[in-house]
């Protein structure tokens, strides 16, 4: 059974400082874990109700029963659902690129747009994320339960997108959206190779990288008001993204 | 200045069930409320901070200055921003087809995605949504907030879907995602008039109307562990609903 220790331990995980400093991050519900027991991912505890009863979860390094009442002050969720696990960080602090199209996001400030995107990403294949480093924190429990468990199979490295961009090979195309003189994503030719930015919410695409973009595209509107003002950055992406991808179908 | 009782009963219609029985929504914020001034709908009241100074404010049956203190007492934001508004609603009772596509949303239960799906309707000129039942509740401040303004250009009607499918002309192409034996979206001819079903969160669409769909399609995963179990509601939507407008460009 798991000591009061321990609760208060994991308990503090929930502030970004102690997740930090033990480098580690949560994922909750049954769900989740069960997509995490399959992935590569290196659990320190294990934290379960009686009912949850995946055979897997013993290759946790520490499994601990742990009753319902206890497991809410544990968790981050408005309905805890039988398992939390504490899961060891394993990120690149060099950005790898392995896939032929990288998400390049420019201060994505809303987890649950970061979380989606990276499920996203997962769903077409896409490998490799390289976020600004005012982009939301990976590892906030709102980013991670929206991934739905894509985060154990995408990529995601923090760095400085200016000089990540500089590195970038001279006439491999970087893509962006932009609001004034992009062209029309769905009549322009596009590249299986390619870098995809992001912008902000708020903001788009910040000053400082937006001269690096080599293709400016668009989403066009078909609002007969021409009064929809813009999209969600996780839908825009999804657009994007599916737009390179079906023409490999 | 705004009275004791006003505020009361403004709070008030943070209760779903006090918001039905007065017919009335709440619609919050600077950039909210600038869109909803320059829309169609009847605003009851007014309450906004000194800082506030959009002109059209008079168009409101009421208005009322209020004090930073109790804006936050009526409102659903984390940090009220100047403004919040009272509107009346203005809901068909029978769907009206307007539109050559249309949405019909099954079971969405995210206020999220309900207003992401609104947004996205908006941009890509659907003007016409018909809602199951037992669909989120459109007025929920989080659905509001997320249309982004899109709420007031976009129809919404919660009606019996059956009945409603029923009701659609032999021959008009009824389209839903199924995840068995669904035809590849990117590949399928599609027709320009369509009523294209979206299915909940977790359970897809229901049986009951599944039966109705005349042709099933599917989005395709590229994910390369295959893994990728889903994609979000507003996702998918928006990646059906870009494959149906790009055809027309």
């Amino acid at each position: 059974m798991i000591s009061k220790a321990e609760i208060k331990t994991i308990a503090s995980y929930k502030q970004a400082k102690h997740r930090n400093e033990e480098e580690v991050y949560i994922v909750e519900g049954v769900k989740m874990v069960d997509e995490l027991l399959i992935s590569n991912q290196e659990i320190e505890i294990l934290c379960a109700t009686k009912e949850y009863n995946n055979p897997d979860q013993v290759r946790a390094k520490k499994v601990l029963e742990i009753k319902e009442d206890d497991l809410k002050r544990i968790s981050s969720l408005s309905t805890p659902n039988q398992v939390l696990a504490v899961v060891k960080r394993q990120e690149a602090k060099i950005p790898i690129i392995k896939s032929k199209i990288v998400l390049v996001l420019d201060n994505i400030k809303d987890p649950g747009n970061l979380g989606t995107i990276i499920r996203i990403a997962d769903w077409f294949g896409i490998e490799d994320i390289i976020c600004s480093e005012n982009t939301v924190d990976l590892y906030n429990p709102k980013t991670i339960q929206s991934t739905m468990g894509s985060i154990f199979r995408v990529n995601v490295t923090y760095y400085n997108l200016s000089q990540f961009l500089s590195l970038v090979p001279k006439g491999h195309p970087i893509y962006g959206t932009i609001v004034e003189g992009g062209k029309n994503i769905y009549k322009e030719a596009l590249t299986k190779e390619a870098i995809i930015i992001i912008g902000s919410e708020s903001h788009g695409i910040s000053s400082a990288i937006r001269d690096l973009i080599t293709h400016p595209i668009t989403i066009p509107s078909f609002s007969i008001a021409q009064s929809a003002e813009s999209l969600n950055a996780s839908i825009a992406t999804s657009i994007i993204v599916s737009e390179f991808k079906r023409r490999e179908v």
